[in-house]
């Protein structure tokens, strides 16, 4: 990423003023203020077909720093990468019932190939569920071929009618793990520990607060006996769900006959697990962190951690910069700008862009042998001395980090809110953003009710059950759950 | 992939011999001995799309390995990682005459999204010129924007009529790199500097010897002004092209409108460069190192360069196998196997999996301090004593890697034969394998009649012309290359 900007002249950018004005206020309109964010930090650019964005460099080292991490601690934890085919013949998609129910409207459909029509069509995957259990079908003999753990990291397909960059596409990018395993107890194990690692990911390295719960049978994944999630809020009060885990008991394995003989010999069904994260949760880090300046990456996962600016073209501000550049690119991602660019520019181009730390250097640092830190997450600036520069940036980029989360984990909490009568819930549904907190009977009558009079969905049923109330919120029957209720992207 | 063998019992492999005898003898059929290893070592599977397959974990990890090293060497010179969209717009893939006619014969079809035919069919791409190009011609406005050097990593559909587990598929995993110059000079050195690349890296990683050169125009890729090559021998004499790189000139600037400002603020078209290599490159590691016991990977590039069998289940031995796994674990990718299975059935096993290097552990070697390392490539077997057992290993690996680039080189040179006269080209090529070196005049016409003739084709011109006759090979005119002429995969 080294040249980003000296390779890249952002002819709009041209200075200060120019750039802060850029921006729409996400105070004044959050979507407009959204799209803005994702075209001028340079994280995608529209394509030719509609809902296919391009990952421009910087987009796409988010999504690999994302991927690397995630890659790594889904190894540790015994799971292996493989790669299918993205082509899913009808009829194979057909085997499961609500599964193709619920994908098929949204296919996109292979017809010819070369200048012939094919004998049976083919779709895209939007998710390879059918190609993961035709091969288990075929590959699991016995309760040692058991656990199967298998991952891959791939694109897919997805007709949509409404897009947006990286929150809604017809293509993109994810992980999807499908598992197989000898018992339903085994498989759910799996199916939560899946959530787990997703939320420690999602708050030890994205700083992003999420709640762990399952989806309504309603929102649930075609096919699934139960789906999990982690659902996150967004600056301007709405959910995005960030990943999630699916349990599907033996349903595929009767459908697709993936059968073992177990240690007695007698033959059996399997159970298995899926779960993917895609790169929707870009769109998370952008709404979760980022402000009016532009993107904040957390350091963990930025391409960029520390930009070094000299602040004129002095020789031995030059120097310096360089010097400061060699001692601390070991431990860090660096870019250097020495560019003609003012330090104006040079400043909003990496508050845009979300560069967690900014050292400038200037005539009067060198005398003092000093250097100026600027913090992206609260655009605090303080003098240090440059002999123990190396220690101040660790501690710096750790407490970023840390804060980020903070941030995002104060944000959460201030906006949920505990209602417990329906007629305040249908006022609070009008005038309030963010997430409630209700009882519920659990009956999809009721979830329905609720959608159509306040255009709140289900979000989750928290694992933390910690009931409040003894009816539900809707019906006023005895309620079985809690749950969280919101809109969502 | 460590417990890569206890997950995935081989019901096939259930003793010394089966293994063995499973193996058709690749003097026998070179292309039978090429399916069984291909499956047996679990680098594949058939899907149920046909030419489709599956990379199984163990053949997905050597992809891995490749694709790991290939992206840092890339970063390292300046390249960056995007993600174009997988859908071509048919009137974008019309823009190059030349580059449609040679893929569309070849592309599979999107026809309808969900229920809804599309108003203008799309194609999966077979290679991502176009969209790269649609982008640059947005994107880039002054010199200053250039040079772009971008890459991406992605799948391809090609709809071939035959196909073969990783050397022909309808789908095929691969990196296309796309630059952009504002000087031809500027984008021939980038076109001759991943050639480099590639050729450096198939010798230094693959241990499979090269040969650096140009295609003729018949062979070129549809759309460049010329294409570079590098090709290698397999062990059936029949060559293999590894990796291309081709030079577009202004073709595609021009068909695409991609214009900068230059220094003089005159509008230019921009000169371009593209370079890939695919999954491909594993059916020549096969091909070039394998033997009739299997697989034979480099070292470098081994999901695991080290084995460590335990002879028996004495407690005494189970305690030292593992103590030497842990030693050596920080080193090396090292699997430790201390299953029910015999050392018979584990010995056939890694060589079939081609593992470099096996350690024996029986009660003899703990006895005397020693362990016995057997490698992969002579199959040779060596006593050694534990205590400088890393530094023995290191050694090892680093011998087994040079030898069998040595065994490619010897294999490469032995295979080449210098032809002056046609007559003798026309018998060696009924009776001999391997590569024919002649001079030839450089017509299109010559060429055709020597692929009629002989059924030879055209593998490469080669960089080093060093020129030892004055008349081409077939019409005696006055001969201008010097050139290689083969069987091709």
């Amino acid at each position: 990423m080294n040249n980003l900007n000296d390779k890249n002249p952002k002819n709009i950018y041209t200075s200060k003023k120019k750039i802060i004005d850029s921006i729409i206020p996400m105070e004044k309109d959050f979507a407009k203020w959204y799209t803005s964010v994702v075209t001028k930090a340079k994280l995608m650019s529209y394509s030719e077909v509609r809902g296919c964005m391009i990952f421009e460099p910087y987009g796409f080292a988010i999504w690999e720093n994302i991927k690397n991490i995630l890659d790594f601690k889904f190894k540790e934890t015994g799971h292996e990468n493989v790669y299918m085919p993205m082509l899913i013949p009808e009829s194979l998609l057909n085997k499961e019932k609500e599964h193709v129910e619920g994908f098929a409207p949204e296919v996109a459909w292979v017809t010819h190939g070369g200048s012939e029509k094919l004998s049976e069509k083919m779709c895209i995957r939007p998710t390879s569920e059918t190609l993961f259990c035709e091969y288990y079908s075929k590959n699991i003999k016995s309760y040692r071929d058991l656990p199967k753990l298998y991952n891959q990291w791939c694109s897919v397909i997805r007709w949509e009618k409404t897009v947006r960059p990286f929150l809604r596409n017809l293509e993109f990018l994810w992980q999807e793990g499908h598992t197989v395993h000898t018992t339903p107890e085994e498989a759910i194990e799996e199916t939560n520990k899946m959530l787990d690692l997703y939320a420690d990911f999602c708050e030890n390295f994205l700083a992003i607060s999420v709640i762990k719960g399952k989806k309504t049978k309603k929102e649930k994944f075609a096919g699934a006996e139960f789906t999990c999630a982690i659902e996150s809020l967004m600056h301007d009060g709405k959910a995005l769900q960030t990943a999630t885990t699916h349990y599907f008991g033996d349903k595929f394995a009767k459908a697709f006959n993936i059968q073992f003989l177990d240690k007695n010999n007698k033959l059996k069904h399997a159970f298995q697990s899926s779960w993917g994260i895609s790169t929707r949760v870009i769109g998370a880090i952008i709404m979760v962190h980022g402000d009016n300046w532009g993107l904040k990456i957390p350091p963990k996962i930025a391409p960029i951690q520390v930009v070094i600016v000299s602040i004129t073209k002095q020789n031995e501000i030059l120097e310096k910069s360089k010097e400061i550049y060699e001692k601390i690119i070991k431990y860090f991602k660096v870019k250097l700008d020495t560019s003609n660019k003012t330090p104006g520019w040079k400043y909003s181009e990496y508050e845009m862009l979300g560069v967690p730390l900014r050292l400038e250097i200037g005539p009067k640092d060198i005398k003092n042998n000093q250097i100026i830190l600027v913090r992206r997450d609260t655009r605090e600036k303080v003098i240090v001395p440059i002999d123990n520069i190396i220690e101040v940036i660790f501690e710096t980029l750790d407490n970023i980090q840390k804060n980020m989360l903070s941030n995002s984990h104060k944000h959460l909490n201030k906006n949920i809110i505990t209602i417990k009568n329906y007629k305040e819930f249908k006022e609070i549904a009008q005038t309030k953003t963010g997430l409630i907190k209700t009882m519920w009977c659990g009956s999809a009558l009721c979830e329905e009710k609720i959608k159509e009079e306040t255009g709140l969905t289900s979000r989750c049923i928290p694992n933390e059950q910690n009931f409040f109330e003894k009816n539900c919120i809707c019906c006023g029957k005895k309620a079985t759950l809690v749950i969280y209720w919101g809109i969502a992207y």
